[in-house]
């Protein structure tokens, strides 16, 4: 009964406490390795993500072996620096001052595909947003990210990687898509905000700017207000 | 200090009770309106979630207006036509019998959308991989799910709708990705297993079926498992 029961008040607190002191964590993960036992609860709690028509299209690549991470990482450094050559001035300088992996520290990476040809589901919800295939992935990533958050453990997105190159290290084949490539580690605690806010990159909107009430309102003024500098 | 700290065992547990109790919902909304002050809650845990470069893509329309709610569940309708078509025999009777929206009886409804021309996170991430704008907007319509199965709230997920038509209805222009259609409500209690799963129209893949280690592996045979009938 209690599994579909209410939660208490305690109860829900906590799974607001994992949404708001979350953070994409891309230093000081702990020389340790992740329990088997660990890993297991992190991948299950991404399994039971939402998913179009019970597709479950989602698949986990375990990377702990060196010369993978070694490749993925010079991956990285090479989009980086294509990255880096789009900015100019003191954003390029406060770009490259920035950490934006953790591949070769964290003692866990995990890449996360989606199979958007598998048969399970029977195509439901799939004829009008095919896009919900991916979606159901990323769903998994983020309770994935939650769970992580309660058990100690920081999670970092590498989305500066080139996916093809990507697909080549870890010989994915064509009809898989890569969505993330993370790196996971225990940490001693969690920033109290997040790192590009920190180090003046980027600042928060307020949540009123981004609620209109039944249509689409052009008060959505949120990408021209002015980003704080550092 | 405690935002940043370890969780306690039962917060930890809390987190995942409400990753493995969270459901799609489309029955059984009660007919008594959201508070406002919980509606603020569901889209701080929205707003609070990752985003590539700190972009914070997601919009967030709050539907209640009841003739809109009709033109969205027409929109529904005329999908679900289409996709009804497209199955026979005994899946179609199996298709024509699920509930897969609850538009008009949740008292609330939510339009999430991902403005991909923001120019807020000055691109960061986005050079190789600008699917994470929309990737972000997930995140955050997770981290929505999560917080409200710990307020007793149910969310469903209506994907059977064409995007323009739903753009059209709501007024969003070309430049703003429709992501997500949810319709949310109080429920007395959250159900065992998914809809989907209990009316025998797909089951679950056991979690060993989909990882693998260091590289993509050929056994992840998820998709040709035969699927459980009613």
């Amino acid at each position: 009964m209690r599994e579909g029961a209410a939660f208490e008040v305690q109860e829900r607190d906590a799974v607001y406490r994992a949404i708001a002191t979350r953070r994409d964590v891309r230093r000081g993960f702990l020389d340790e390795p992740l329990p088997d036992a660990l890993i297991h609860r992190l991948l299950s709690a991404a399994h039971s993500a939402p998913s179009v028509g019970l597709m479950q299209p989602s698949r986990f690549i375990l990377v702990r072996d060196q010369g993978i991470r070694r490749a993925v990482q010079a991956a990285f450094l090479q989009a980086n620096e294509r990255a880096m050559a789009t900015y100019a001035g003191e954003r390029r300088e406060q770009y490259v001052s920035l950490k934006l992996e953790g591949i070769l520290e964290a003692p866990q990476n995990l890449c996360v595909v989606s199979d958007l040809e598998s048969e399970r589901g029977h195509q439901l919800g799939r004829h009008t947003m095919p896009e919900t295939v991916i979606y159901s992935t990323v769903c998994a990533i983020q309770n994935l990210w939650l769970a992580a958050r309660a058990e100690g453990v920081g999670v970092g997105w590498v989305s500066i990687l080139d996916p093809p190159r990507l697909a080549e290290i870890l010989h994915i084949p064509a009809n898989i898509v890569p969505v993330a490539y993370l790196c996971l580690g225990y940490v001693d605690h969690f920033g109290t905000e997040s790192e590009l806010e920190r180090y003046g990159w980027e600042s928060r909107i307020p949540l009123d700017q981004v609620i209109s009430y039944d249509t689409y309102s052009g008060e959505h003024k949120a990408d021209r207000v002015e980003s704080a500098k550092a």
